[in-house]
């Protein structure tokens, strides 16, 4: 099972090698995974910005807790959710799939509709907290992605997303950050890579119901 | 690229074939992988409820929006964050950690009040959608893995929360279902799966920030 030997793998990197480099055959690959990542009917509804500029990373590190792995990361992925959800979206969606499948626009308007009906029922706050969750499925086949080629990562949600928010000036491209990954390669001298990785016992995690 | 090609194998199955079911073997693997995903500060903050009984299922199925793949999956995982966080919760990680590594527990107790600290900043409304994002990781490592044995798998959000709350009585364990997973077979006349499968392009997905 390659899938569990790359779990197995990785680790959240404290300490990267600030000289190592992923390549862009390989940055390729990363955003690849990203874009085929499953979301909530499908709308993606997230942009992701990927930083490799040393002086940038320089000025985001005292809004991400000071954190190393911030300037000596090869890339740093910053997922932002849509601040505010828009019916919009769905007919820009609904555009997209239909013409990427050859259909009529009509064919699924219907689709659309029901979609925007069920989102509607959210309130505002729940609205919110959905789109929020939709990157970390990409988060996670990210870091699966960057484990395959044995290159390292660090998720965080370190920072206080108003900072980066205004640093980036998301608020007027309707973005949020909620949700970081770095990306590279370990330093040797980082010891979290030699600590035993903890998980909870299998059955505090699962519960079997029924027979 | 197993990763990539996993992603593009698989999609959201709207038929399962109902007579198809995984092994226990293979149901281990799928737990494994979700046991070992991560999660904010490795806290794991959920539990994951796994139905494979007909009956259970079919009793489920009105509260999910009628929908086939709760019947006709093999099993359905339902994934239940922490309805409200505990400073004991950090506590009993601290212990796990310090027990499976051979510390003491006080080298670590410093690092669990910084966590306790930072959680504390959250807002409830904050600290509810933190802890329901921390399942998406597990959720796609699911999907990962299944897609790796050539088990189909089909994420939902469409059921009502508080329906499949009180039915499994989640508010007596301070537990909240957030998302599911359908695992199981494809039927041969699932037509969804001759679908091309379409997302946003990549410079509607990505912005490279500076140089």
């Amino acid at each position: 099972m390659q899938v569990l030997n790359n779990l197995k793998w990785r680790y959240a990197t404290k300490k990267f090698d600030a000289d190592k480099k992923i390549n862009d055959e390989q940055l390729s690959c990363l955003k690849e995974a990203i874009r085929l990542s499953p979301s909530s009917y499908g709308l993606q509804l997230y942009k992701v910005l990927i930083i490799s500029d040393l002086e940038i990373k320089k000025q985001l590190q005292p809004l991400c807790w000071q954190q190393s792995q911030i300037t000596d990361c090869s890339h740093l992925f910053i997922f932002c959710s849509y601040k505010n959800y828009n019916d919009n979206d769905v007919d820009e969606y609904i555009k997209l799939v239909t013409t990427e499948q050859g259909l009529e626009y009509t064919t699924l308007e219907g689709y659309g509709s029901f979609i925007k009906g069920k989102v509607s029922e959210k309130t505002p706050t729940e609205q919110t907290a959905w789109l929020e969750r939709q990157p970390y499925l990409a988060v996670s086949n990210l870091i699966m992605a960057c484990a395959e080629q044995q290159i390292d990562t660090c998720p965080m949600e370190g920072f206080t997303p108003e900072d980066i928010n205004r640093f980036f000036q998301l608020d007027n491209k309707n973005l949020n950050a909620v949700v970081m990954v770095a990306v590279g390669y370990r330093s040797e001298d980082d010891t979290a890579q030699h600590r035993k990785k903890v998980r909870k016992a299998e059955n505090d995690l699962f519960e079997i119901v029924g027979s």
